[in-house]
């Protein structure tokens, strides 16, 4: 393996790790709708985040790029989404 | 602005945002270190992930990549640490 190559490999795994690690928040939200630890900031600007890197990915027709970003800005946005959720549960309680 | 320069803006910004987005999870998770609703698997496939990243970064040299994972790198791995904490908490408990 030539040393292209390697730097290649080094790049897709990095980008299949990043895509990949989102299967078990998604598992763990959708199965326990638990979001206390989770920062509305973090997931609120991730979605957008990634919502750019997929618009990006289709400026430069950059297919990993967008296909990597509409899984893992699905799974952001449906995390992002049960965060809000939770909130509006919480103050109707409140106000009860 | 001519195209190029719009589809950078775009890269730029999703860079940018999706590295300041670690910031509210950072101060939230160090605040109240509480991890109920985070996902093992996904800050732990992220920490490597985004450790392989910096490494890509510095493989071709590009200096924006290496700035945005050494902090994101080092705010996940914060986040993986302390869940890793909690549940070497949650095993004494136990076994008391």
């Amino acid at each position: 393996m030539n040393e292209l190559e390697t730097i290649n490999l080094v790049g897709y795994l990095a980008s299949f790790l990043t895509t990949a690690s989102w299967w078990p928040q998604f598992i763990k939200t959708y199965k326990t709708k638990n979001v206390d630890g989770l920062s509305k900031g973090y997931f609120g600007l991730l979605s957008i985040g990634l919502l750019l890197w997929l618009i990006y990915g289709f400026l430069i027709n950059d297919w990993p790029l967008i296909i990597a970003n509409i899984f893992g800005g699905s799974v952001c946005l449906y995390v992002f989404y049960q965060i809000l959720q939770q909130e509006v549960k919480c103050e109707k309680n409140n106000q009860e």
